[in-house]
């Protein structure tokens, strides 16, 4: 397994991939758990060569604490990866990915408004952006991206569709603790007691009910609730559970309820 | 020669080129002069296959007036490309090329802002944004720009290396009327009267002196000018000469006088 830091040494590793051979693409900012995991194994299924990127992408955090608390745990990453059969990881610094120190983007103006974007300023420029450069560098056929992210994964779709990138964007199903709660790399840093809380939240929010009165379910079980909305056939919501914010959504019905 | 008008066409086409063809794109919003047959011809010289798109591009026109006034004259353009042994001209409508309906774009934050783009808001977003586009879709080797669009030239170059897009920039001087008067596909639209005027731009703009200076020149010349000012190596201007704007830039030598 290669590990390469530059851009130069990942070209120069990814021209020699002769054109017969199909390249998969996990996108990940580190601090892997069986989320990522599941990806990897679906790319490493998918294509001949399976490769992984870890950057922890400071233009996507509007919250410099979030950036600064956001967990790095380079060696269990490697590990994790040498042991599912990624043939190399991509682990740039920002200078070398951001040549231009961020004054060119990539925008979207509507949905990247709604939901997560209306809480979190700029965020989806950030992802968009850095999903860009990544998927200029590695040029895969297929790249992998967690329906936990749902507007993510809607947003970097159409992207995809809007610019022409010759790449086939693959959602794959949110990965659940046996409690349901789904995997996050920021799950590592709830408290014991927000840990064991935090299980309200996917509970709560498969309660067949109008959004608002979930929204009100789980205030009345004491998250702070930034959004519960529906979605392009998801019920979406973020909220806070002690100092840390979660995201999920749950496929809808046709006729609004969930499965 | 083919005539592509839909994506599928264009993608179809451009899939069957094998890998040891090189390609060369032209980017145009058609009303083809001396000056796009000088880009055509080197994109002609230096790669196996010659492209060249021709686009009124809606979503970098400021000024409707404008759009709707801008020259076309798609058979003069066929006749020519037919002329200089281009391979292919992709010719979408909007539609085809925005399936998103201009939701995805790419913006620059600084340089964006200087010079034409103070005058003419959202302007190089939508140049940045077709031309990723036409990137994208023509995955050409090289792909061809006229320096008389200095700062287009130096936005698009900066594109291409903060997404590490895998295409060469390639800038061709500008080519000049017997009179010096850079051509333009909106020099058509000059009144007789206007378009012998117009020769005092390039000659005022040559003339060795601070940029204020020149711009009170052109002023008392009758020009309204909306900048002259030193960008990168150059000298750059806008200027209004009749209803038409005008653009136009010449080197700086190092001490600050021109060739």
């Amino acid at each position: 397994m290669k590990i390469l830091n530059s851009i130069s040494a990942w070209q120069k590793w990814r021209n020699a991939i002769p054109p017969t051979q199909s390249v998969g693409l996990v996108p990940t900012m580190g601090a892997l758990h069986a989320g990522h995991q599941s990806l990897i194994r679906r790319c490493r299924q998918e294509n001949d060569i399976c490769t992984i990127s870890l950057f922890v992408n400071p233009t996507q955090f509007n919250d410099q604490e979030d950036l600064a608390n956001y967990p790095n745990t380079f060696e269990a990453d490697r590990k994790l990866c040498e042991d599912e059969g990624v043939d190399a990881i991509f682990f740039p610094d920002y200078n070398e990915l951001y040549p231009d120190d961020y004054r060119y983007r990539v925008s979207e103006s509507e949905v990247s408004r709604l939901l997560c974007g209306a809480h979190r300023p700029g965020h989806f420029d950030g992802v968009l952006s850095v999903v860009m450069k990544l998927l200029n560098l590695a040029r895969p056929d297929r790249a992998y991206f967690g329906e936990k992210d749902w507007q993510q994964l809607q947003l970097v779709k159409g992207m995809v569709e809007a610019f022409f990138m010759p790449v086939t964007i693959v959602g794959c199903p949110t990965v659940r603790d046996t409690d349901q709660l789904a995997l996050s790399s920021r799950n590592f840093r709830l408290s014991q007691v927000d840990r064991q809380k935090a299980a309200g939240f996917p509970r709560i929010l498969s309660t067949q009910a109008p959004a608002e009165q979930v929204a009100r379910l789980l205030e009345a079980d004491g998250f702070a609730v930034d959004y519960v909305q529906d979605f392009k056939g998801r019920r979406c919501a973020a909220i806070h559970c002690g100092e840390v914010r979660l995201i999920d959504n749950l496929p809808l019905y046709e006729k609004g309820e969930h499965i």
